[in-house]
């Protein structure tokens, strides 16, 4: 918001208020007040990107650069025509990081070429306006430490959750508090694959849908097996938790073993399961783990549907908080990214929350569910109570649906609370009970006021 | 985040780190870098801003002035001992205003004397964070334009929806958008009623209980009348939808007609009923509304209970995100106040909004709930439907539950899509019906994807 003595406000053709970026504020200096931009990667993002600042039409901000191998293809796609014709394409990173932009928003993806090139732009004196979680992840305090040695922004706002403003709502709106959890869905891809299987829908056949539909690559490991998330989880980790983690040292686990027996199972338990990533500081320790979780069906978590994000951010002051959207697709994540820019464009400066190196474990005390497939016998009860007993874990229910053959029996029994590596040793050994026809399921349970260990 | 170069992080005795505030983007350069903060109201938010200050002890940040009434007494409240024993209590605003103060926190509420102490403070070149949603509500344009004359900063996420970052969040995150709608639930007193009497209670009854608990006031029209969300939707229109409405132009609804059989038959049409606060711009003109209306049990809206607040906006590109968590209570609005003064102690500036002066308007294209009790005789649903019928609204169900005296008979209409002003004007025709033993009941009724006229 702003009054006339702050911005100035004018109407474009289509007779809508634009963003005011020619006040003494705005970022741009070299190139008369208009605030020129490059954009690294035209793909659906890119190109969302380049709808959204043509049609909207901001006054004082100008594409002038689109970086893309393959320009010529490129420019004969439909979004070609969001490009404005005085922009240059390029397959030349040089004409982007030698030329005078102002802000490059780097929409490619990955750490190398990548890192290196907007090391380039930052210390050439440009804004950097980026989606690239796993850079973020991975380098993104010391981009930030070479950002602010060179007096430009680094704003990656877009890179966890889309068009969610859970970054910049954890910024300036909750920094006061102290946050001790943070639980989320951010990945669109697996919150489709869970939500269509919680109707009935098998692992292979909702997967295959979700290729044809562009929501998960044709190697889909990135997502189902967590590594996405990951990086997200670690983004999300170091504003809220002030935490910097190796998202390599942050445990993962596959959806991709989740079957349509444990959403039936875990309906009796009045639960369903999705891909959960979550984070709470313990002293000086972050335990982190991003899994496919039951989540009771009375959590917020458990109404996310689709391709949804949700993060669920546990302040001491400011109890729990809700963020939810569209985590995932070209123009929710490109309202992440003019968003970005309208900030970077305007000077205006984010919150800056102090991070440190924090070691990570994955161990949780929390309930668990524990599915087998046996070849019923008797004794298998027993001895599989018996390896619970071994390690200290209490049963808290046994369950089991009729119908299934005998000779290959799904149950399901689920612990009181316990450690994670507990259940882990214990699970261990029921896995090598001669009766056991796959490897054994654990999942965590979600409770809402669960422990770190 | 930030790294080394970026700010200083340093641990205080409870081994915690602190925010920076030493930086050389501190707001306060008048006094060798520590940020003098004044406090005006040691109530129930005052008193936990003092206590988060105290527990969190951010570097750089000094509590100097406690203003309050009376305060002998305030000194011997338990939440005194928050306040550094070097602060002054002062009874006279002077010694706040006349200070070296760098940011005035004002928790105090309404429109006078606080206007004008706050433009004192402004001109005097103090930063103003305020919680205070009719003063930002009428008088927030006016302010932000002397405080940016004064280079000083008017911050104010506190004044909607307590700690749940919704003005923060659309500002730095969906300014890029081009949001349509917003709709909320932005009074907790009024969803602490209806939620409750969505499980059988009557309104009376948990009325009393929100005063004992301290949900309500002794007069609680500011909020069960809809004002104090009123004002609210007015500063979220004015970030959302750039619009600056008067609020005494917003039409409201009271929730105090809403009964018990309502829900009943709100929960036959799959419904909820909730205190909504909407707004949508068509072309230059906001349709805006605060009113008990029937809310989809599928909707996000319908998850609130108890105090909760949360708010949905709707964005061209960005579809629907939604925010929720505490909209209220000391702990929660201290969050938001507090992050708003690290905010401004560190220097950080937020995006600026384009916002320009809009006409409002109650109207609003959508289905109806109408409610009639009646003393039954024959022609009774003849003459209502003839009455519809007359202004050209057509009906979508009629619902009559068993069980009621027939001299007392509750039963309920909805129409189809129609006008606010039309089902008015036949509503005032069906009022005036000899059978009619109260006076009809008329619920907008939400629909996803409904519009305004």
């Amino acid at each position: 918001m702003c009054g006339a003595a702050l911005c100035n406000v004018w109407i474009t053709e289509n007779g809508r208020e634009t963003m005011a970026t020619k006040s003494k504020k705005v970022a741009a200096k070299k190139n008369d007040g208009v605030v020129k931009v490059a954009l690294l990667g035209f793909g659906t993002v890119g190109s969302s990107v380049a709808k959204v600042l043509a049609q909207s039409k901001f006054a004082g901000i100008e594409l002038t650069h689109v970086y893309n191998r393959s320009v010529a293809r490129k420019k004969e796609s439909a979004a070609a025509k969001f490009v404005p014709a005085t922009a240059k394409w390029t397959e030349n990173i040089d004409d982007v990081l030698k030329s005078n932009v102002d802000v490059v928003i780097e929409l490619m993806g990955g750490l190398n070429p990548t890192e290196g090139w907007l090391k380039k732009a930052i210390t050439s004196g440009k804004h950097v306006v980026t989606a690239n979680k796993q850079l973020i992840a991975y380098k993104g305090v010391s981009l930030q430490r070479l950002a602010a040695q060179n007096n430009v922004q680094l704003v990656y706002n877009a890179a966890v959750a889309g068009g969610v403003p859970v970054i910049p709502g954890m910024k300036q709106g909750l920094g006061g508090d102290r946050m001790q959890r943070i639980s989320g869905i951010v990945n669109g891809t697996c919150n489709y694959i869970l939500s269509r299987m919680e109707t009935g829908a098998d692992y292979a056949t909702v997967l295959k849908d979700a290729q044809q539909l562009g929501y998960a690559e044709a190697n889909p490991s990135a997502d189902v097996d967590g590594f996405d998330a990951r990086a997200k989880l670690c983004i999300l980790s170091r504003i809220a938790l002030h935490a910097d983690l190796n998202p390599d040292e942050v445990a993962t686990q596959t959806i991709s073993s989740v079957e349509a027996v444990d959403f039936m199972y875990a309906k009796e338990l009045n639960c369903t399961i999705r891909q959960i990533s979550r984070a709470q500081l313990e002293g000086t320790v972050v335990h982190a783990r991003v899994a496919p979780m039951l989540v009771p069906m009375d959590s917020p978590l458990a109404w996310s549907h689709g391709t949804q994000n949700m993060v669920v951010t546990s302040g001491l002051y400011g109890g729990d908080v809700v963020f939810s959207g569209h985590g995932a697709g070209g123009e929710p994540t490109a309202v992440a990214v003019v968003s970005d820019l309208l900030a970077v464009a305007q000077g205006a400066k984010s919150v800056e929350l102090p991070v440190r190196k924090r070691q990570v474990t994955g161990e949780f005390m929390a309930p668990h569910y524990l599915r087998f497939v046996v070849d019923d016998k008797p004794g298998i009860v027993s001895s599989i109570a018996g390896a619970l007993a071994k390690v200290g874990a209490n049963i808290d229910s046994l369950l089991q649906k009729p119908g299934y053959p005998k000779h290959k029996l799904p149950f399901v029994v689920t612990t009181e609370p316990c450690l994670t590596s507990t259940i882990e040793k214990a699970m261990h050994a029921i896995g090598k009970l001669d009766c056991m026809l796959e490897k054994p399921m654990t999942l965590q349970m979600l409770v809402a006021d669960d422990t770190a260990e």
